[in-house]
């Protein structure tokens, strides 16, 4: 009997669904709308005929496949509770039971859990990618902003409430950049791809930089895709802006090792792809940063899991923490 | 049949040891020499002694009492391998297997374990202090230095090497005040007590403040309980020192929050005894700084232990905790 997980990833505007193999596969996937109604019935009726469809079409390709649970990541996802509460880029009001909701609906499945986006991306990483076997490691991912989820003895830490994990919301410069959250000089405003354009657009307006590659894009227009197109081009403000990125994330790194003493720290998300013009940085600046007993010890690594598939991989994989937990209860 | 346990705290000059009973309180006590000397079977021999002198005492005045084991905080402890390693302050070269020496030494006993002094201090707090029932929650012992103790899930982190834990050595200013580890900007650098003597003397240095109680006291004499005594007289610079310190402090707890989510933050050393002066801008400053969802719910409360028999109490506390992971592998 092969095993297999439905992971379930809900964004702002689509929700994407998979069933995901042992190896980390996604093997069929479809998608729903993220409804802008807020009617939260009307949306679970949706998202169950789309996880039976799946669970069908998985049965007729193998009925050997067991089908163990569904993992759900969503934006404010409560780990405890089984909740979304109050998330900004969702229409539904208050707090949303949904983990409740789907055993009712699925009352045959193992095991059904949900936590952020992050955190599923750092059970991914654990169950799939390449922080098999490793007991303390971080997972950071960079994107329109940055999250984290952080392992401990093999264990997500949820800290008391579920919230724990937002490292992205640490304070990097005192007073400085404004961040999404409404407070000031996290490193979120440094450290993800805005946060590139952000620096960008400094460093243009400090050297006055008219012969700069990116000069002729509008702040609007500017990502982190055509700063690197600009890098390998020897533009010296992208070269620029990936030295400093790397400089913020690295001391900023240096802060989680400081609190946890993990093995490797993994990095997922746009900013990434740009390999070595991030990753030097960012490993000499975090070294420079550490205690001397902390140095030449912890690994900045990308991360294994696949781009587009990885909310649903990660969410997937939190199917297998829950069974993990239950069979030691 | 009563349980006790041995507390040894390993300071630079001096060790303490203690037999502590099941409410945290110190029986009876002793000190020896912590060794300039550096040999360690000399200083084995010296600590044996002296442990055995009290467990003899202990069971004249009480033949009930059972003795459960040993716990040790010493600066750069590990606890995974039970070694001090390197420590600065201490005469011993290299790596001293102090727990594999001390169980030769006393096989009969279930529990010898080691850690650095800040964790030692947080499952003090756990076992017999504040802490009771808190599965997660951080300890900042403020003093020469800043440590600090995380306990997630009831348990100590200790990270991939033992190392966890080092809150003070992350970076609270960016190029800021030379730290004592050879870095810069570090939170001990601003919110330890020599700390505090730093931001007095910037303050006075700002406001050419010739008239401050503290403008008559050298740099090198010039100690926390001397700021808060000028507090208490309504001095400006003084009061000002407390408000600094504890919006730094403040910002910094809030990152560590942001980190883990516990469910409280416990503040133990010199700086504490100021009460409102330092925790009312700290608590302010934390808030401030907090995530929306971390607002309102995370407890910044002073230790329970008695100031003097901390480290101590702290360290017996071990034993215990190593017993509980006995009893459950």
């Amino acid at each position: 009997m092969k095993k297999a997980a439905i992971g379930v990833d809900i964004g702002g505007t689509n929700t994407a669904i998979g069933v995901v193999d042992e190896l980390g596969n996604v093997v069929v996937k479809d998608n729903i709308a993220t409804p802008s109604h807020g009617d939260v019935d009307r949306y679970m009726d949706d998202l169950t005929l789309a996880i039976r469809g799946l669970m069908n079409s998985v049965n007729l390709m193998n009925p050997e496949v067991e089908i163990m649970g569904i993992g759900i990541g969503a934006p404010n996802g409560n780990y405890y509770a089984g909740t979304i509460e109050h998330a900004a880029n969702l229409s539904f009001r208050g707090i949303v039971q949904l983990v409740k909701l789907l055993k009712v609906r699925f009352p045959e499945l193992q095991a059904i859990a949900l936590t952020n986006d992050a955190n599923a991306a750092a059970i991914g990483e654990m169950i799939y990618g390449g922080a098999k076997g490793m007991k303390n490691f971080v997972m950071f991912t960079l994107g329109t902003g940055v999250g984290s989820g952080i392992v401990v003895n093999g264990d997500l830490v949820y800290g008391c409430d579920g919230f724990a994990g937002e490292c992205g919301h640490t304070t990097l410069i005192p007073d400085g950049r404004l961040c999404g959250c409404g407070s000031w000089g996290h490193m979120e405003a440094y450290c993800s791809a805005p946060g590139m354009k952000r620096t960008a657009f400094e460093l243009m307006a400090r050297y006055n930089a008219n012969d700069s590659l990116l000069a002729g894009i509008p702040f609007n227009e500017l990502d982190s895709k055509m700063i690197f197109d600009a890098a390998e081009k020897g533009d010296k403000i992208a070269l620029e802006v990936f030295e400093k990125t790397g400089q913020w994330l690295g001391m900023s790194l240096a802060d989680t090792a400081h609190h946890l003493s993990p093995e490797a720290i993994f990095l997922f998300g746009g900013p990434t792809a740009a390999g070595d013009y991030i990753f030097r940085p960012t490993k000499a600046s975090m070294e420079e940063h550490l205690l001397t007993s902390f140095k030449n010890k912890i690994k900045i690594l990308p991360s294994q899991l696949k781009p587009g598939d990885a909310p649903i991989v990660g969410a997937s994989a939190l199917v297998y923490k829950e069974i993990e937990k239950s069979d030691l209860n």
